[in-house]
């Protein structure tokens, strides 16, 4: 067991109990001992879903499946291991997921098509599927309004904190709740959602709007967050409503009683995607790269996330060395429209350089001593236009080194 | 000084001396001290010169002049600098520049659009050209046909050895040579050229040509290699000719009397490029990825660097672990057409998964006994076309993180 990042919040928040969600984690004994490694959650009966997955074109058998059952838009219960991605894994692959939901909706009594299966942990290995039906009917007798500490938990993998947040809003005057929970530490660079991550609302809600508000949501929240720019095969995220807060249903995305509930969703998936980066392997700060001034805002996002992922930008701040060069030569290799002599470059809200060059009376005493702090805001103006684009990523340090040199052996 | 990197070739090659051509190592004392840090090189008149460049768009002031001078195809004289990239120094970077090749010129007795300047080292910091042109002189003064090694050493940086080759090939049945040296461990991405290499030979072929043969050279050779997927602002290769051999010039780059020239001139830039990554920062192994089988040599090049930048990929080979998993996930991120289940990934020779699946009866142990060493051959095929390419890198090791994360400061 790794000890916890430097950068982990200061406890799991306390998530209420949502009605029509029940939950349960349970060990199997996949890969990991002593710990739970299997998630069970249980919607009520017309719980609604939606969900993103990886762009990977070698997505995993799980993916391929909770991509097609998605498309029926109802869920009845959620089955997750860790330790095991299940990816790459072949026709038994494929196989292994059909067992996992056919003893799952003969327990659960309901239809294979509302039941997800998410699989995390080493690509590559057959999933021994037995180990978690035979615990199936055992982890689904302990299920309780409660157990979310013990859900985020049962997902981790190099992890080093369980991962949760919770908003209420309110649609049409009825408060609804929202919790989430996620994991991921590497192979952070999502292109739809990161990892696995589960929110689940009480809110009433048809799974096509759901759909959309969470398109719209992981695009500035799990989409904007990069550890090692290294796709997940595994990337799903799902967002449940059980229906049970007694608002009136929405069928419009767009309808403004949705303002409240689609801002604090947007709020939780950053509060979680967050959380993914300040768990990034090795992470010893949290990093803000923000772009302004860029010809457009998708330009603005590739050059954010080229410095995001510059490995020598990473290592600089490992270093604690404000070391701007390094964010010049990453905005030069992003591809997209940029003016050297045009650049302004913020460290700490300190203006660094601008104008083709090290700003006049530049003082490097305040950036260096911003650099040492755990939080650290990087702002760069292509001084070209209106295209703007945040994204939030972690430093690259020995421990990734540490983590990912010896993580299967 | 860092110790030599563990993949160093035995030594520096002995390279011959080539008409036309005088070199000297100087030391100028711009930021290293006791070391030369100042390569002048003179070409004899009537040498024709051909460059390639940093595609970045925040580039050096250097590499502005080079581009330009380039463009007149005539050379007399190379000036290097190492410690300080003049990058990112605004109108100073370009009068400095300046000042550089008007003194260069005066001492040369040649025209300044026959000068070529680079520098390389920080990026950001003004640039002490003062200290280069006081040295001008004394430098011209030790110029000799012998050089080549101290030549190569003086445009080092975190460089731990000094990189040359030569060959010799027969233009119509005159023996011509070409020398080569580099410099070049980080920052290495590159998009055109790598850092600053130069060749050198004395065959007798127009500007014209020698830009056809050296943008196919380097297409194969710098643009195949990565460290760390950070493309540089100062990427700089030119490829000098003195015309001293008595060849009878060749004024079509696909003449059939330019097949050897071009054969011995792309395995030298491959061998320079080759010897970047091996110096590559921190690695301990030597790593070739190659792609066959992809829709067309284009995407077989994004899959290969996909898989070559994975940092998840490169601290596996840095801990000898046969994680073949990665491969797959860099694969799917690749953004090209690729199938799960069509892939085949061979390591060392060893054909470890197929199908969508470890390979039947597969053993790890000869793979882990191949990954223990220091070179690793990683063969990918994904089984939908023709598209085939190759590209180089090293592993990615606490080495990289101590070099970056102070190099600096």
């Amino acid at each position: 067991m790794t000890a916890q990042s430097l950068l982990a919040p200061a406890g799991f928040p306390a998530l209420p109990a949502l009605a029509g969600v029940r939950l349960a984690g349970h060990a199997c004994g996949i890969r990991y001992v002593g710990r739970p490694d299997l998630l069970l959650a249980e919607l009520a009966p017309g719980t609604t879903v939606a969900g993103v997955f990886t762009r990977s074109l070698t997505c995993s058998a799980p993916v391929d499946w909770c991509r097609h059952a998605a498309g029926k838009g109802r869920a009845r219960l959620l089955v997750v291991n860790s330790g095991n991605a299940n990816a790459f894994t072949g026709a038994a692959g494929t196989a292994s997921v059909e067992r996992t939901v056919a003893k799952a909706a003969d327990v659960a009594g309901c239809r294979k098509s509302e039941v997800f299966v998410s699989s995390t942990g080493t690509i590559g290995v057959p999933l021994d599927d037995g180990k978690i039906t035979a615990h199936l009917a055992e982890a689904h007798a302990k299920l309780s309004a409660d157990a979310w500490a013990e859900a985020a938990r049962a997902i981790m993998t190099t992890d080093t904190f369980p991962k949760g947040a919770t908003r209420v809003a309110s649609i049409d005057g009825v408060a609804v709740t929202i919790n989430g929970i996620c994991k991921g530490a590497g192979m952070i660079a999502p292109d739809m959602a990161t990892m696995l991550a589960y929110v689940f609302t009480d809110a009433c809600l048809p799974a096509s709007v759901l759909h959309k508000l969470l398109v719209k949501g992981v695009d500035r929240s799990f989409n904007c967050i990069t550890v090692d720019s290294d796709t997940s095969t595994s990337d799903t995220l799902l967002l449940f409503a059980t229906g049970q807060a007694g608002n009136r249903p929405v069928d419009d995305a767009k309808d403004k009683r949705l303002a409240d509930f689609r801002a604090k969703l947007n709020d939780l998936l950053l509060d979680l995607a967050q959380q993914v980066i300040r768990d990034g392997e090795g992470a010893t700060k949290f990093v803000e790269v923000a772009v302004t001034g860029a010809v457009g805002d998708k330009a603005a996002r590739r050059i954010a996330k080229s410095i995001a992922d510059s490995p020598l930008v990473k290592t600089a701040i490992a270093g604690e060395d404000p070391n701007w060069g390094r964010i010049v030569a990453a905005v030069g290799k992003a591809g997209e429209k940029a003016d050297r002599d045009r650049l302004a470059i913020r460290i700490g809200g300190v203006l660094v350089a601008e104008k083709g060059q090290m700003a006049e009376g530049y003082d490097e005493a305040p950036v260096a001593l911003h650099m040492k702090g755990r939080d650290i805001v990087i702002a760069v103006d292509i001084g070209l236009g209106k295209g703007k684009a945040t994204v939030w990523t972690c430093d690259l340090t020995h421990g990734y080194i540490d983590i990912n040199g010896s993580y299967r052996t």
